[in-house]
């Protein structure tokens, strides 16, 4: 259906198709994503993936008038999470793509967590994505960079600064900065368990790590130690609650090319199951609602080469807000040629704060939708000045505030590493105002007076992180609030 | 129903009162509530106002099981707000209560904005409640202390020291301090107003004001203005959302002592129309979804005497979340003989955070219940140890964390005016981990990795108000995480 040139791992995929060249490369849960999705299609009136026909149906926008690409038929990618699709740690504008798309394609994307090998026989062994991406023996790794910190870095090459592993980049034919891309999320499906020994279920992590809120501030000792939870989660999607399998403390893990790690300062690093004590114990009889989503995504910086991707910025990345899931929609300013689009940091379910430093931490497969808005067409729409991502819900339309709006432009130089030293929640708030003020004025015409009125009596204000260094408070709004846009 | 002896404006009533003895002190909210009360009671499937028939379906608790206060009729109290049944702006453990009541009695208490004041018009005049609270002439105020402060302070007795109207205090026989007082919010509806030119309309005032998040960050001049916008809400509570009716620009106002009030520094100064440039076209179209709750609901402290109503405490007071509505329950740590309940500040709306120093300020009257558990029944149950406000809905619990949690023990003698320095959102986000640590381990038996672990993938983080000195942020769980309880 699609007459791109092929890229490594490209598999281009429709109702129709045929294409039997890539079945190394396809998984089950490829399988189950795209009859997922087809059914969805099916559902949504028409036996072919046309753009329009999906557009309006399956992922609801607000834009969707504007969002339609022409009349041509869409592409559908599918994008496995290997070795070599997959950025570790990092955003960067000059990666090579892993695959490049029209506006209005559709990309299936699995996305790997990086704490899966805290149990590798749940979350690595038996699927060979995991197993390409998680490889490392004496001699090799098979990512080894993990951060945008130096090669050398003593702890591992990239330094451990950025810790996601993000499936990407998308190259979108025809975005330039000042182009908003607008991604849709059309379906979210956990990963299996590639060991036949828990066929059906799916795992993820939870790490109360160093980074956390209440690193230090325990009522036990020793106060800075680290915890790893197990949870498992249903991997058909039935049962909409995870439980946790054990939990056991952090102790000092030797990696394959001979460091220690004390802490878990390093992603991806093998835990030795013989090192560590397991509490089965734990958590009983707790069923956690599942809130599936992608912890990291967004389109890459401007600013540097390489871009940590712990904290947030005004091109997305890790804003770690678990409305960002099946029949959401997230709108980004582009900021470099191309936007290089990336997707990671699974979640099967977190609170707003995320507290202990991590969430559910799960892999999942994702089905987007990108839609490119060029900037000579945003005059006049809300879409107009926007300058940081906006989430849009079946509900609710949210703004992300950070301690900086955009802190690689505001704190100079070494801004990856200072702004870990100056974040707080009344930064995040203040920039949530100002930014939803924004919003306000700019979509909704009001004026200031009238959208500081509306702020105080309809819009809340949430703690979305307080560990991703630079911190994060959403403002929420209603769209019922708004009289009905016309067509 | 009841052999308790008569107090001021006590109105004792039941289903088949006859009692025309207070009819002076009968509003026609009056009957509004008692039918709609009555109402409730007759589904809940008796005559009768029983304790028990109602406290099992019309405000279900968690603690439902040990709240029965025996087999006997409960009593049903009618408060009326006047001038002899509030106090303004303050707590205290000595004023005289208005009525002294039995644990699992009801009481419908009228209660008044203290911003009614902003447009007499509508939300004063032909209200003989609130005619009496706001009276202020040449000589004399209906009520003359308004706050904690000095009765000589320029700007007017009591300083403005605190701001809310609150009736009150009942006192609860038998309370003393170490037991828990549960309140059940039974119903709210708003109050009419009694102007018959808007019959069957409610008003409320929303001030952004000069103790809001935004003052003086704004993008137009000036930046320290104050604005109030005046909203209007369906008295029947059949539309449940209100709309902008107009706004104006505070300017200076002279009140009828002749003190003049540059900004809005004191509660309940009557602005003159004559003064203000009313702007109609505001929020055109837009439509606020109504959240009835109350914003400073309590028991006195024990610390001071006169202790202002502004900063929410372990005690309770001005929490300021939209939570706290029809169908909540609340369970406050008694601090002083009688508890000395105390409920004000309505709110028709708030969103978290009430960003510019307000909500729409809406006269609202409420019933409730009030049940006593006593200090020497908790161990063993789920509010032994609790030293917080805790907040019950239908389907979640809520801890409130503030900057202090305690803070006129933590502030020294002038705690009272050195909390307006010391808050922040990230101080209230400790103190809420902290809270919901304790909840989580004392009423769930988990250990603490399980707490951390819990509140960092399935409790939301919210920020409940940045105004009222005092910062809150609040933490949410979903009842249906946790296993049913027995019983």
């Amino acid at each position: 259906m699609s007459t791109s040139a092929r890229l490594p791992y490209q598999h281009v995929c429709g109702p129709n198709c045929r294409d039997g060249q890539h079945e190394a490369e396809v998984q089950e849960e490829f399988q189950v994503a795209r009859r997922s999705f087809l059914r969805d299609a099916m559902v949504a009136g028409g036996t072919a993936v046309s753009a329009g026909s999906l557009s309006l149906s399956m992922a609801p926008s607000a834009f969707a008038q504007s969002a339609r690409p022409g009349n041509g038929m869409a592409s559908h990618y599918y994008i496995p999470a290997a070795a070599n699709t997959v950025l570790w740690g990092y955003f960067s504008k000059s990666a090579k793509p892993v695959v490049e798309v029209d506006s209005g394609d559709f990309l299936t994307i699995e996305t790997l967590t990086h704490h899966a090998n805290d149990d590798a026989e749940r979350m690595v062994q038996g699927d060979r994505g995991a197993e390409s991406v998680f490889f490392w023996d004496r001699q090799r790794k098979g990512v080894n960079r993990r951060g945008a910190g130096p090669m050398d870095a003593k702890v591992g090459a990239g330094g451990g600064e950025g810790v996601h592993i993000c499936t990407g980049p998308v190259r979108v034919k025809g975005a330039e900065p000042g182009d908003i891309l607008e991604v849709r999320i059309v379906d979210v499906v956990p990963r299996p368990s590639g060991n036949p020994k828990y066929k059906g279920k799916s795992f993820g992590s939870n790490a109360a790590a160093n980074w956390g809120f209440h690193y230090g501030d325990t009522l036990t000792e020793p106060k800075k130690r680290e915890v790893v939870t197990i949870y498992e989660v249903d991997a058909t999607g039935e049962r909409n609650w995870a439980r946790a399998v054990y939990n056991f403390r952090w102790t000092p893990q030797t990696d394959p090319f001979g460091v220690v790690h004390p802490t878990i300062d390093y992603p991806g690093v093998p835990v030795d199951p013989r090192s560590i004590t397991k509490n089965e114990k734990v958590l009983q009889n707790i069923r956690i609602p599942v809130r599936p989503h992608f912890g990291t995504m967004g389109v890459a910086p401007a600013e540097a080469e390489f871009v940590t991707s712990i904290p947030p910025n005004w091109t997305g990345g890790n804003i770690d807000n678990w409305r960002i899931g099946k029949g959401a929609t997230v709108y980004y300013p582009v900021a470099v040629p191309g936007a290089m689009f990336q997707v990671g940091d699974p979640h099967a379910s977190q609170g707003d704060s995320e507290l202990c430093g991590t969430a559910i931490e799960c892999s999942l497969t994702g089905t987007f939708q990108l839609i490119l808005h060029k900037k000579a067409d945003l005059p006049g729409t809300p879409l107009a000045e926007l300058k940081y991502p906006l989430l849009e819900t079946q509900d609710e339309w949210l703004l992300h505030g950070f301690s900086y709006a955009n802190y690689l432009a505001e704190l100079g130089p070494n801004a990856q590493s200072e702004i870990y030293k100056k974040s707080s929640v009344d930064l995040a708030l203040r920039d949530a105002y100002h930014k939803m003020r924004h919003f306000l004025m700019t979509t909704q015409n009001l004026g200031e007076d009238e959208a500081i009125s509306l702020m105080s009596i309809a819009v809340d204000f949430g703690i979305t992180q307080v560990v991703d260094g630079n911190w994060g408070v959403h403002a929420l709004v209603k769209k019922s609030i708004f009289p009905a846009r016309g067509g």
